[in-house]
Formats: structure tokens, sequence, C-alpha cells
């Protein structure tokens, strides 16, 4: 049965174009902001070229550039120069290299309740603390919005989480979100929206639900929602936007599809042990273990309180000799805050490192550790080799448990800590009114200065490829089998070497899946020109980051085909988009039955796509046959038929 | 006729081992400190090793780590273990990541008037500015001053330098080197110390010394001394250290080798164009270029001043939209005092990227610009492709004009932008007292747990590679001839790609010479077993940074011989240091009479160099005999008929 009530259903409602609000089918929703990164914005910029934009006709897009920031050759700043002038000829807002990471920048000045937002990061989710409907997605379907498209997505499922009591000292947000990844995975907010209500909420301030709203990327939730109440009020006085706020809260009487209870009072610390989000144990269960790096900061820990209380507990003291102690501020407005109000001083003082401004560590740009030796770090992912490093050890923890394990150099329940040092929980003293500063922040030129702007492009933004349509009929090699959580890092890796060449196709397709298989690209390359090829995935195929780069690259060297257990939802879209066809197992014990270098054939996609949702996939290698499904809407299908998205709009016109 | 009385000359005097003081010959002198720093580090470490070092026996050993901050993988992480382990090992003191760059922490920490040190970088000069005798030399040597041998060096000339009148409004010590560089080139100072004295100085504290100090490297001199005055007194006053005070001077009737003057209050704000620090012009002759970024830091303006008058230009205002502005502390100490002045918050609101304490872009290490665009430093150097970006476009200049070019948009004369704005030149309130804070500088263990500390070598740790004495007849293609002035960055480059690799021959071996040449390594490579090769190099081949690299990665692929018109000293030295002949033209015209895959010869090297500096080189290709000439002590033809000082040292025992 499908429930009413909840605010996730009222915001969907409120902008619904087309489709009927039943879970798993098809809804149109209309779209007021957007947000682009650097790494997945280079493409979108692209894409508005490609689509023939005139000018962006959301209420505010947003060209942000945090994670290539360090510019370790010429290609970072090219980008930087392509983004700015592109952003100046599409009408968009640009944030410069410094201003700081997307998310909690646009919370500060962008963020409205109520509003609907589309964002190329996965954790666009984040802005559901301020009570919008916000949805990480690849980057055409961003520059589709900002073309004033509106979003399709299956209608999820709304899952209610009811919090209640409040978190005792040294527990915090964090820790919140790292027991619902202990509960429930990193597949158990799949194909939902979490919505969080209860009286819990009352001592959680916006910045908090940020925390948690960001990382119900990781849970593979659609994105979650938080009401705007007084803490939301209070978020934007302090942000001299009062004027924005709308009070919006679920129905009292509201029912949802799925429910969970916390009370807030009975959590401990909690840490995600090496390398999956949602191997959480007790901080307790894991002191002791000596540490090499702490790092705070990232879109999972962004807020003053999160680095204020780090400097609380560093005041005076001295973080251990065999520890890096990493802090990375998440905005100028939030470095300057802490500045002011003497935090950047004590976290000096007590041995941090201060980088600037931007992701830094958590996209890889950096920071990487050394093999084998364990990092704590306040971000919200841990996949394989994501630091920079491979075989790394990265844990994630609050800030509270990252600067206790700095103190003392291994592994801290932050409350162990306060006993052994006999340290109240400190009082924090935040600033009433935020370090509002947006001179880093260009407003849209107006339209005429507007059309007369070319994007610059260096030699590092290459043209997109083409994209042909998908054969009626497939015959392809495997040339990867995976196991489950395969992760968008695993198939195009980001990092200092890979991530500055993201508007660069064809030197990125170079990286594709080689954490998993150094040969892969020069075996696809080998099958490219006679018949593409087909990667086998398990269970949630495509988990984590947004990047469209895990679907473009692949194509580009030939990947026709996906057949995986399930998907994580936004990779199977960017597959739809740019032409792979994307089927699953009807019985995963099939999944084991197929070996790299089968080959698999499937006949007459072009009439069977469209009629039925169950075909057959036949092993000529092993003579076998294997039942698979389709997710795809009408529209969907006519785009996997036309080679993606950008085919198939070219198509129309 | 040799001169007496000068500073110089005394420092050098009062630690003569061996030799006599005559320009030109050979003096050896005791050692009492050394400073090496992470890029150039990882192989003293492996050196001390190599000699079997049980202890330092120096007063001061410091191993700093500022240049390789980015870990872009985990190359950097695995250094700073295998450095912080072996410093532990042979009694050294370890300032660890964050703490600052090596020179002006030094100075700041273990700077002692009439001290002499030794440093494994080429800005070593720079604790010239308290009356200490600081020299940059390649590794090994630091390595052997450890190991409480002498430093043995030619006897420079004394170049005195009176300085008159003070510094106008807007122009600083920068300005004073420039000027310096303006008059006298990049070869200016070539076996020469540079000794400042006059009533100019009364008005530059011992930090603006330092800038002068520190780019005597540029000019290619032996070092820079300052007088150790009052300025230096209330230097170490500030920093808790008013007991390592004496008080040094210059006799009254000084005489010197060569003499110049310079009237402070004539100079105006200079600039160096791209890409020579030599290619000096008023800053007014350029004004109005376009400039797309800006760094302040580095230790050519590490100074407290060198931020506190870029942040006071900024308070209140707002650099360009189109202008980058990076900031790069210099150290965790003056990073403590700029926040506590307000000078880091004004830094934050004017647009500043505040990067961590380092060396950062100054060698590579991020914060390259896009090709062509105009990228204003206050770094010491600007040769080719050091900024990390090919084709690059840097220029050199004092904290005011970066940042009044920063506040424009355009390159600024920093008295114009003033006059425009009607703003006084501010008068900065510096702290009376450093926020000293020493506890990211690990103490030297006591000698019982050194000895059981065992150096923790990770994978890119190589070992140094064999070196084969000198045969006596050589028969070499030559591989590449070179122009006038080729700095080691062109030798052996710095930057993201190639700096982790310090610690790993084979690996950074394939970027040798590719700035120039691509195919280098792979030619080198292919002759490296039947011949070994030879290079023909201009005028001052060598200069700049100090790194022995330039020497063993080529010595590695094969180099035996290099015939130039002059060296640099510190290169000259490392390619004796790793058993490569340095020999130089008698008649500099033969230098054009040589082409890349000319063949040439000499015979009976063993019996010649220890009897003659003069000696015949044979072009079997074109026929033709060409005389040259060493300029190698009897110790130094041992050492490269040895093939190199390990295995000098290796006979020995």
């Amino acid at each position: 049965m499908t429930q009413q009530g909840s605010l996730a259903r009222k915001l969907i409602a409120s902008h619904l174009v087309d489709g009927d609000m039943t879970p798993g089918s098809e809804v149109a929703i209309s779209i007021d902001q957007t947000l682009t990164q650097d790494a997945t914005g280079t493409l979108v910029m692209q894409e508005l070229e490609a689509l023939g934009l005139r000018r962006a006709r959301t209420e505010a897009s947003v060209q942000y550039v945090d994670h290539n920031l360090l510019q370790t050759d010429e290609k970072n700043a090219e980008d930087h120069t392509f983004l700015r002038s592109a952003a100046q000829r599409y009408g968009l807002w640009f944030s410069k290299p410094g201003n700081g990471v997307s998310h909690p920048t646009h919370m500060q000045r962008f963020g409205i309740p109520g509003k609907t937002m589309v964002g190329s990061d996965s954790h666009t989710c984040a802005a559901g603390s301020l009570g919008m409907l916000a949805i990480g997605v690849g980057g055409l379907e961003v520059a589709m919005a900002i073309a004033g498209e509106p979003l399709r997505v299956r209608m999820p499922e709304i899952w209610g989480v009811r919090l209640t009591g409040s978190l005792p000292d040294w527990v915090s947000a964090k820790d919140v979100i790292l027991e619902m990844l202990r509960r429930h995975s990193v597949k158990g907010g799949t194909n939902r929206i979490i919505e969080y209500h209860g009286p819990g909420l009352d001592e959680l301030t916006a910045m908090d639900r940020h925390v948690i709203a960001n990382m119900g990327a990781e849970l593979g939730a659609t994105t979650t929602v938080f009401p705007a109440d007084d803490a939301v009020r209070d978020f934007l006085r302090a942000e001299g936007r009062e004027q924005d706020f709308v009070p919006l809260a679920a129905d009292t009487d509201a029912v949802y599809d799925t429910t969970d209870e916390i009370d807030l009072s009975g959590l401990v610390p909690l840490i995600a042990q090496p390398s999956s989000p949602d191997k959480v144990v007790p901080v307790s269960e894991v002191a002791g273990t000596e540490v090499s790096q702490t790092v705070i900061g990232s879109s999972a820990n962004p807020g003053l309180r999160d680095f204020a209380v780090a400097a609380a507990m560093g005041r005076g003291r001295q973080t251990s000799d065999e520890v890096s102690f990493d802090v990375n501020p998440t905005s100028r407005e939030i470095l300057e805050d802490l500045t002011r109000m003497g935090a950047t001083f004590d976290l000096i003082s007590a041995g941090g490192r201060i980088h600037q401004a931007g992701c830094m560590g958590c996209i890889g740009m950096g920071q990487a550790p050394a093999v084998g030796q364990n990092s704590l770090r306040t971000f919200p992912r841990n996949f394989p080799g994501r630091s920079g490093t491979p075989e790394d050890s990265v844990w994630l923890c609050s800030p509270e448990t990252a600067t206790a394990s700095a103190l003392t150099g291994v592994i801290t329940d932050p409350r162990q800590w306060a006993a052994d040092h006999d340290v109240a929980f400190p009082k924090l003293a935040l600033p009433e009114n935020a370090s509002v500063n947006t001179s880093m922040l260009m407003a849209p030129l107006p339209e005429d200065q507007a059309r007369e702007t070319e994007p610059v492009k260096g030699p590092n933004i290459s043209a997109l490829p083409e994209f042909t349509a998908l054969p009626d009929q497939l015959q392809l090699p495997v040339l990867l089998t995976t196991g489950d959580n395969v992760s968008t890092d695993e198939i195009s890796p980001a990092g200092a070497r890979a991530l500055p060449l993201r508007s660069n196709i064809p030197a990125l397709a170079e990286f594709t899946f080689t954490r998993l298989d150094e040969t892969y690209p020069e075996r696809a390359l080998e099958h490219r020109q006679t018949s593409g090829h087909v990667v086998i995935g398990g269970h949630n195929y495509g988990q984590g980051s947004s990047r469209e780069h895990a679907a473009i690259t692949p194509r580009h060297l030939g990947l026709r085909l996906v057949i995986a257990k399930s998907f994580a939802r936004i990779h199977w879209q960017n597959l739809i988009n740019f032409g792979i066809l994307p089927l699953e197992f009807v019985d995963e014990t099939d999944h084991d039955h197929i070996e790299q270098g089968d080959t698999l054939t499937c006949d007459q996609l072009h009439t069977t796509l469209p009629q039925d949702t169950e075909l057959t996939v036949r092993n000529t290698t092993r003579d076998q046959n294997y039942r698979v499904r389709h997710r795809l809407s009408p529209r969907q299908v006519r785009a996997v038929l036309a080679g993606g998205l950008i085919p198939m709009l070219a198509d129309t016109r």
C-alpha cells in the first residue's frame, strides 16, 4: 500500500510533473536547483553544449570547484578556467577554488526548505538536512535539469526512522549514521528515501543532520530528508538568510513504507573498519590499534562544531609523534569562523596540518597513508584504494574519536580518553552569526554578457565520445566478472593520477577497472572494434560516487552490456544514459556459472526490450541459457537502444 | 692579494682544519650543524648506512620534511616513516611533516651566530642571515659532515656588498636580492661568498636578511653572510634563545676581494620575468599584464612580515575573480603567529587559499598554473617547468607586488596601487615573542635507544646503485649537447610526478633530462652496458637546486663524462662525488664543434688526471682534438678515478 503524509511524499507531490507515486513506477519531478562539482562538472558543461542550451532554466545552478585542487600539473588549472567560463556562458553560479566543498557551501548559501535539487555528486542528498529533496544523479541528468527537464526516477519507498532520546557526551551525529550502516549495510537504503523524525531531532542541529543525510548515500538511499524546524531556522538565521525559512514536516499521522527507530541515548562511539562503510563496530572493540594518520573534515563532518570539538580536545595538548593529524577545512566560511573563535590556532598548536579548503584526501587528492598503516578519517567512504594507497587501511569515525586517537596514537574511545584525562565534554561557544563572505562566489552573468562568453577549452578538455546505437543482436566476450558491492571508485578511480583527467575521456579510460584487473583496458580495446564486451557483476554493482565516468569510460572501451545481481541506483541510471544495457539475473546463482572469456549472446533486442522485462542470454561457450530481467521504463529502453540519452535527444530534434 | 678582516674569512678561519685560505685552493672546514630535507634526505640516510655511521658527530643535525607533502600515493608517507626512523637511528633531530620549511625553521630553532653548517639544499645559505657560515652541498657531503668529516671546498673570494640608505615604503628585501640578480645574473656569485655590510643593514631584520641570503643561491654564490648584530639579537630574543646570541662583524678596516654598493633608498619594486631569476625589470615596466595566480610563501619570503604585509593589504578587500591567491605558510610557528595576530583571518577573507605549511608549489608540488597564464610568486626560482606546467610563465617578486597584483588581476606596482587606493604603507604590529612550539620537532633518541632502532624501508626506498671505477680510457658517444645555464631542475626534475621517487633511483632515472630531450633515458640505457656516454654543457652547467639526483640518475644511466664551458659549484662537486668526470673547455668555441652522436675519446686518465690539469679529448667522428682542463684537487681526482666517494672510502677501509 502507498503511504501518505510523509514529508518526502509531500516534497515529491509538490514537484510532480508526470507519473504516479506508487513505489517502483517512474515519476517525473521538476527541479529547482542543481549542484555540480569540478570532477563531474567538466562533462556536464560539455553536455550543456551538446544539448545546445541557451541559458540555465533553474532557480539556481551552482558549479563548485572542490575536488581537483592539488594542481600537480597544468590540467587542474585548465579545468578551473573552463568551468568558470562555461558557468558564465550558461548562466550558472561559480564557486572558486578555495571557497569550499559543494555540500556544506550549498547548504549555507543556497539551501531552501521545500526545494528540489539534483547534483552530479552522490552526496547531494546532504541538502536533505534543510528539508530539501536533493538527489545525486549522473551528470547528464543534471545537464537536463539545468535545461529545464524534470528528473525521471522510480518512485522510492519512504523509510521512516524515528529518533528518540539525546546523544550522550562524546557521541555525535557521525555515530548515528554509522549505527544505521551497522544495522542495514551499504545496500540497506536501496530504492528508499530515508526520512528522520521524532523527538530525538530536537537536539540535532542542521549541520548534525547534514552528517546523517550526507552518508545516506553510503546506505544506497535515493536520498534523506529531515523536517524544516527550528533547528533549520536557526541555521538560516546564522547564515543571514532567515527569510528563506519555510517550516516543513510530515503529518503527525504519517505512515511509512518501512520503519526503524534509534534511541540516541543508547549510542556509543562507533567506527567503520577497513574497507567498507558498513563494517561498523564500537570503538571500544578495536581500541589500542596503532594509528599513523587521522584526518578531520570532508562533507561527512563539515560543520564548525566538528572542527571546534577537535580544537577543544587538542587545546594545550599535542598529538602523538607517530601520527599525522590532518585538518581539511570544509569551506572558507567555516575556516574564517574557526579562525575568529581561536579554534584554528588550537588545531595548529596541537600539531594539525591545516590544508586548503576542499575535499582533499576524501577523494584521494593527497593525504595518502603508507601501505598497511591505519588512517582514521571523518570521511564518508573507505572503499579499497580510494585513499590513493593500494592496500590501504582506512577507518571512518567521528571527529571526537579521530581526535582522541590522534592524541594517543592508538584507536581510542573518546569517553575513555576523557576519563583517563579527567576532561569534561567541551561546551563549544560557536558564533551566532557565520562569517558570510560571498566574494568567491561569482553570480551568473546577465544574459547578454553570458551569450558573448566563449567557454575556454584547454588541451585537457576532450570532446565527448560518439555514442552508436545498440545492435539488435549482441555477441560479446565476458572480459570481467566481479563480486558484490563493486564501487564506482573501482570502475573509474579518482585519486591524484586519474582525477585530473576527468575532462579527457580517452586518457581517463586507461584507468578503467584497473583496481580490479590491470589488463582490462587493453583487453577491452582489443575487442572494441569487432564486438565490444560484457561485464558480470554481483549485488549493489556501482555503489558509491555518482561519477558518470564509470559508465562513459568503459563505454568508450566497448562495454555494451552489464549483467549483475543488482545495481546501485545512480550507476544504473548512468549506464542507461550512456547506452549500456543493465540486466539482472533472475536466478542469482547463474552469476557463478559465467567465467571470464565466455561468449554471451542475446538476440532481437530492439523488439524484445520494449515488450518484455525478461529475456534470455545464451552462453555459447558453456551451452547454457540464463534468464535475465530489466527494469527500464519505456523511455529508458529508447535511450539504451539509441546508444544513450544524447543520441536519443539528438534523434528527436 | 688575499684580503683579511671580513666576517666570512673569520668564520672560515675559526673552523679551518686544513689548507690555506688563498682563493681557489682547497680548504677543509669543520662543520657544526647539518640540515637535510626529505627530497634529498632519503639518500643521505642511505649514505649514512653505507658509511657505517654509529651516531651523528655534529652539534646538531636536523632532518626536515617539507618537500614531499602532497601524498598523492603511498610513497610520501613511506618516505616520512623511513626518515623518522633513520633520524632516530643515527641521532638526528626530526622535524615532522607540517612543522615547516627547513630554512626558516632551522633559523628559528637552531641558528647560532658563528656556527658552520652544510645542508643538502641549495638554499642552506639562508642561515647566513644570522652570521652563520652555511653552505648548500650534495647529500653525500652532508652525510660525511654528519659522520664528523670536514667540508672540503675551494676557498672562494669574498664579495663585500655595502648597503646604504633605507628601503622606501612598498619596497622590501626581495627587491634587494632582485637588484643583485639584475646587476650580476645567475652566474654573478660563482666561487664567491657575498658579505653584506654597511649602514643600510640597520633597518633590515634578521628575516629580511634571510630573504637576501636565501636567494644568494640564485646568484650562484658559495654562500652569503651577514653580521650578527642587534637585529640578530632581537630575532633570537623573540625566539626565546637570546642566550645563543654572539656578536660578530667584519673588522672596520676589512677589505674585500670584490666590492659593490646598493643605496637601498633608490630601489623600486622589481620583478623577475619568465623563466630565469635574473630577468629582472622594474614592476612598472610590465604593469598591466594579466595574472591568473599569485602565490606567497617559500623560503625566499618566509617571514611573518611577508605574510602580514599581504594580510594588511588584503584586509577588507577582495582579490580579483580571475586570480587564485595561494598562501603557503612557511612553518607551524609562523602560521600560529599569523593566526594570533588576525592576519590568517584577513588572508582567508581576502580570498586566500591557505595551504599546509611547506614548500608546496615552490618545488612543483601542486599549485601548477595553466599553460601560458601568468603566475606571480614570492619564490626563489622560476626555471622553465619547475612549476609543474610545461611552458609555464612564472614571475618572481615581493609579497607587496604579488598582493597588489592579486587584488587588481594584473601586474601592479604596489606604490601605484597604494596611490590609486590612497593606502598608507601598513605599520605592522608583529608579536614581540614568537609562538615557539617545539613539539613537532623530535629530539635525538638517547644513544642506547637509537642503536636499537631499525630504519623502516618501504618498497619505495631503493638501494644505492653500484659505482664502478672510471676506466683508464673512455670512448663515449655524445648523447646530449646543451646551452648555458642548464639547471638541475632540467637534469633531474622535481614536481609532483618525479619528487616522490627521490628515494628510488631506477624509477627516478626515467625522468633524467626529459625536459630537454624526452628520448635521453632510453638512448642512455642502450649505451649503458657497452660504453656509457658523455654530455656537453655550456656555461653555469648544473645551476640551481643542490639535488645529487642530478648526478646519480645520469650516472645510473651510464654518464661518465661532462664537458662544459663552466660548472655551477654544487653540481660540479656532486658529479665528482658520484664518479662522473667534469671537464671544461680551454677554448669555449669548441663547444659548438661537437654534435649529438659524435664519439669522443680520452686516454690514460689514471696517469694524466693526477699529473696534469689539462688534457686532450679526441672527436673521432670529426677528426678533431679539444684541449680541456679539470679543477680537481688530488683527493677529488682519487674520488673520480675510484668511481666516486663511496667506493673511494670503501677502498680505504
